[in-house]
């Protein structure tokens, strides 16, 4: 059986969305992430070009995806200097974020 | 470097959330996707015990993740009849569904 993971999906709406200058630069700010070591998995992303159904929001700009073994992990995250750092860093870059938080079943 | 995957996060809102029935039933039908080949890894998810901070959302039910090679991919997924026949036996039970294609960086 597959081991089941935590969740962490988060999407990001940029104040400037048609910067693309800004855009790189929350990428590279989630990139600082991977040094967290309860992260076990982190994926950045940006709209695929998948077909534009009325089910498929397309209005965000950024988005990040971390596995983490269980609760415990993803508060250590939460509370983790490097993470504290990149909301004191990036946070001007974004005027909305939403997460949803997944337990696999 | 880790290999780059096109990632469709979906989440659905049940008709009945109160209804563990209706959530083990979605999973269930959810499930079945796993005999579609293009889908490289799948996550069925239900809300996750973290806490309650005012950028989480709790108010969806189930939540399925799949990780597709490219967008060629994932429209054959789209048109499968495995998935066809999810969406025909499956989607009484949702009163809405959002999806977020995320092309990894």
């Amino acid at each position: 059986m597959e081991k089941k993971y935590l969740l962490h999906h988060v999407f990001f709406w940029l104040n400037n969305p048609s910067s693309v200058e800004d855009r790189n630069k929350l990428i590279e700010g989630l990139s600082t992430l991977k040094g967290i070591e309860v992260i076990k998995k982190l994926h950045i992303g940006v709209i695929a070009s998948t077909e534009k159904r009325e089910v498929v929001d397309t209005s965000w700009d950024v988005s990040e995806l971390m596995f983490f073994e269980n609760e415990v992990d993803q508060k250590v995250y939460q509370d983790h200097p490097i993470h504290q750092d990149f909301v004191k860093n990036y946070a001007h870059l974004w005027r909305k974020v939403v997460v949803f938080d997944a337990q696999d079943v």
